[in-house]
């Protein structure tokens, strides 16, 4: 039976700082199963109090402190927070006053800057490169590649759509993403309507086991999710990607997060986006 | 001229919590023109010691600190950072020791385990959320609704795609969309389609002035951009959500995550992510 332990993410706005850094923390201690409850949008006193109650209680039936990651800035709000039977790590507090040192001024205490829209050109970034990725999803439009920041390439269901969609929502970059198919794969070349867009490249690889069972559950059973099929359709993708010297990642057992940093980081895109 | 600081964001993985942290605390802070650079995948000593020459550069042209949030966990790479001419806010580091005092155990301290895929079923339940929320965009695949945790409804470029995208991505949320379009207006009711999801509907609208400024980039000076299409399709939008009573959010002005968490919240969504 594992260790039980019940997690708090409170915030006044989104929760996502505090989901985010608390995850990132939490995953550096095995053997725990974690009870993790959300409460965003904490916007005045009484709500707070409600949430005070509930840790309370939860602290009570697991006998002991639930840990609670907060991004709550209202000192009133907080108050009712830290008066709860829990142990706070407190991510603005904790860090906001050696900043405002450093920077020489306060800071502006307001709530609901970091997943607000400041501004209007980012958002229309934002918007306009996921556009872009919809509709430059699985080879459509090949016309609009000349505008994209990279098209990635791999056989089918090696995490291309994902990838793209994320870049865009993260990091507004215009992903495009073309399909190796097995018409290509007879061809033993580079598709046509890639060759003028080498440079703009990026392989995606996987391992065939990992490969064979995300087909699987799209057509169980086909020829297009046996083993041999992904094995053959990968073998071919490898040499492809040597003889044009393209680079690539193998996706194997790593996240779309990581996925997308890292192709960020090899071709250095210029990201249109910042954390807005 | 505003206060130009220099920023750094360094981890030895994505770098995508380092950035969350750090945006959210200098949102906090008014008048500064913040100049960021993230690094991320800092894996070795020389690697690190090229980080802090180029933090020492910066420093130097500046004639002022640059602020480094780092979630960087290996000590050896950290020490190369903390020699360096800057201000850390050091993440990892900040917190560690005192949830290790509360649960008892040492960290794992190891790299690379935030964003990593350590849950298979978290994967393929994000991976068919994503696909789920592509083949019902729109209004496609009506007969697919009923595997729907929610069906987000409203007039052309109101923000359904994108939030579609993004609960799928963050919260592993399978969401579909369907448009209101003018046909629907001429009928002055709910879509058939939509009658038997009633209790999954949630609507977005905005402000009419946003709504053109939308449009215009799409399709500049056509009438379905015009100020008065807007403000009448948004006026029979407004009576239909009050006459059907659906819930709905204005997201004038607000971001893609704030009507994600709050449609999550309102709808008392189940979440199949964590910040996995």
């Amino acid at each position: 039976m594992p260790n039980q332990r019940s997690v708090y993410y409170l915030s006044d706005r989104t929760g996502i700082t505090a989901e985010t850094l608390g995850h990132s923390l939490l995953t550096q201690f095995d053997g725990f199963e974690w009870r993790k409850v959300s409460i965003p949008f904490i916007e005045n006193e009484e709500q707070a109090r409600e949430v005070a109650e509930q840790i309370n209680q939860t602290a009570e039936r697991d006998g002991k402190r639930p840990l609670v990651f907060s991004t709550i800035i209202t000192s009133e709000i907080r108050r009712h927070i830290e008066q709860a039977n829990c142990v706070i790590y407190d991510f603005f507090e904790t860090f906001i006053g050696s900043m405002e040192q450093e920077l020489g001024q306060p800071s502006a205490h307001a709530v609901g800057r970091s997943h607000s829209v400041h501004n209007t050109s980012s958002y229309f970034n934002r918007i306009s490169a996921i556009n872009y990725s919809l509709s430059n999803d699985d080879g459509m439009n090949l016309r609009n590649f000349d505008k994209a920041d990279v098209i990635l390439v791999g056989v089918s269901r090696s995490g291309k759509t994902p990838t793209c969609l994320y870049m865009a929502l993260q990091y507004g970059i215009s992903a495009a993403n073309y399909p190796l198919t097995e018409e290509d794969m007879e061809t033993h070349d580079l598709p046509k309507a890639l060759l003028p867009y080498r440079d703009k490249l990026f392989g995606l690889t996987l391992s065939a086991e990992q490969l064979t069972q995300i087909r699987q559950e799209r057509r169980p059973n086909s020829r297009y999710a046996s083993l041999e099929q992904c094995e053959l359709e990968l073998k071919w993708q490898s040499e492809l990607y040597q003889r044009y010297r393209l680079p690539f990642i193998d996706t194997t057992n790593i996240s779309i997060e990581e996925i997308s940093t890292t192709i960020l980081k090899q071709k250095k895109l210029k990201r249109r986006l910042y954390g807005e």
